[in-house]
C-alpha cells in the first residue's frame, strides 16, 4: 500500500522540475523567446514567440499512477500556434504538427475519423473541471448520454485532443480549460484535418470551453451543447 | 478517414472469433468443463466446473480504434470464482489471479491501494449502461463529483476492477454489468486486497450493481450510492 499524499508531493515535484527542464532547453535555444508553463506562469518579454508548455498534463492520473498523462509544448508566432507536441510516455506515442505541415503519431501522418453524425455512433470524449462549472457539465454529459453516444472521460485534455486527432475518438469538449492544457492538441487536431472552436463556434482553442471534432459533426455537437435549451 | 459501420461489423466478428478460439482452446484440455461466454451463451452441462469468457470487452473503445480493451477469462468451481485472467494486448499487461494465491501483474504481485477515504481524494471510475439505468448512474455521478473525487470513465469493466487491484484507482462502480464483464477481474481485485460487492453490500460481483474498492473506502462508497436519499 502506498500514500498518496506523498505522491502528491511526489507530483509537485515531478511537474516543477520537469518545467524547468523545458524552460532551460528553450532558453538555451531561443532565449529571447517568451514561455508561458503551468507551474511558473509567464516569463520573458512578449515578442513575436511564445512557449506554452504543460509538462504534465492529467496531474491527478499522474498522481495516483493512472497510466493517463503526456507532456505537451507549442509554439506562438505572433499569437498564432505554429508547431505543437504531446508526448504520451505510457505508450511511447509522441503527436506532432506544425502549421500548414500536418500533423503526425511517431512520424507517421495522422487523419481524423470519417464519422458522420453523433448516432453513428461517435465516441464522446469530456473533461470535469473541479470547480462549481462542474454542474453545468453534467448537463452536457446528461444530453450525451440521453442520445446514445457513448462517452469517455480519460482525464487528460492534451491526450483527449490527439485522440480525436487520430480518428480514436470523434469529439471532445471541456469547459475551463488553460492555454497549456491545449495549445499543442488543438494544432495537432487541426492538422489531422479536425476542428476547434468555443462554444459559439469560433475558431479559438482558448475560450472558457474547447470544443474539438472530426469536423463532420462539429455544428452537431456544437448544437447539442448550447445553453438556454 | 474510415467508415465506422465497416468496424462495427469487423468488430462482431474478432469478438465471435476470439470466443470460438477461447472455447477451443478449454474444450481441449477440459472437454466437461461448462463455458458461458458473452457472444455464444452458455455451453455444456452445468456442472462442478464452468468458464467465464468475455473475448472483448471495451468492445465500443475497440470499434473506434481507443486502445482501451481487454479479453476476460476465468474459472468458477462449484459457482466460486477460482481462476481469474485479464489481458490487455495494448499495454502488453496480463493480469492474473487464483483463490487464495494473490494477483500478480505480469508476475509481480499487486496490492491495492491504501487510499483511507474519498477526500483523500480517491480516484474513482465508473461504467454507463446504454439503457434508462443511465439517469440513475448519472446521479450517482453528481454526488460523486459534488465531492470533488476526481472521476474516470474509461470504458472496459473488467480493466477497471484490475486498476483498482493495481492501486491505480481506488474504487469503482457500475449498474447492469454481466458475469462476464467481471468475473474474472473481482477475483484479481479481492486477491489484491480488495473488496467487491453489490450496492446493498452483500460480497458478490454479479449483482446489479457492483461496487469495487481498496477495501478502506467501501463503507463510504456504499454509502455515497445508497438509493433513496
Amino acid at each position: 500500500m502506498r500514500a498518496k499524499s506523498s505522491f502528491a508531493d511526489l507530483v509537485t515535484e515531478v511537474d516543477g522540475e520537469a518545467e524547468r527542464v523545458i524552460r532551460a532547453e528553450i532558453a538555451a535555444d531561443f532565449p529571447d523567446h517568451a514561455v508561458l508553463g503551468e507551474e511558473e506562469g509567464a516569463q520573458g518579454e512578449p515578442g513575436r514567440y511564445r512557449w506554452v508548455v504543460d509538462p504534465l498534463d492529467g496531474t491527478v492520473n499522474y498522481a495516483h499512477g493512472y497510466p493517463v498523462f503526456c507532456a505537451s509544448v507549442a509554439l506562438e508566432q505572433d499569437g498564432e500556434r505554429v508547431v505543437g507536441a504531446v508526448y504520451d510516455p505510457t505508450r511511447g506515442e509522441l503527436f506532432t504538427a506544425t502549421r500548414g505541415g500536418g500533423a503526425f503519431l511517431n512520424g507517421e501522418p495522422l487523419r481524423v475519423s470519417g464519422v458522420p453524425t453523433l448516432d453513428t455512433p461517435a465516441l464522446l470524449a469530456t473533461g470535469f473541471p473541479y470547480d462549481t462549472s462542474g454542474e453545468r457539465n453534467l448537463a452536457y454529459v446528461a444530453r450525451v448520454l440521453r442520445l446514445g453516444v457513448p462517452l469517455r472521460r480519460p482525464g487528460a485534455a492534451a491526450l483527449d485532443l490527439c485522440n480525436v486527432a487520430c480518428g480514436r475518438m470523434d469529439g471532445y469538449w471541456e469547459l475551463g480549460v488553460q492555454p497549456w492544457d491545449v495549445a499543442a492538441g488543438s494544432l495537432i487536431l487541426e492538422e489531422a484535418g479536425g476542428r476547434v472552436s468555443d462554444q459559439a463556434g469560433l475558431t479559438t482553442p482558448y475560450g472558457p470551453m474547447i470544443v474539438a471534432t472530426n469536423g463532420a459533426l462539429h455544428a452537431e455537437l456544437l448544437d447539442l451543447l448550447r445553453d438556454g435549451e
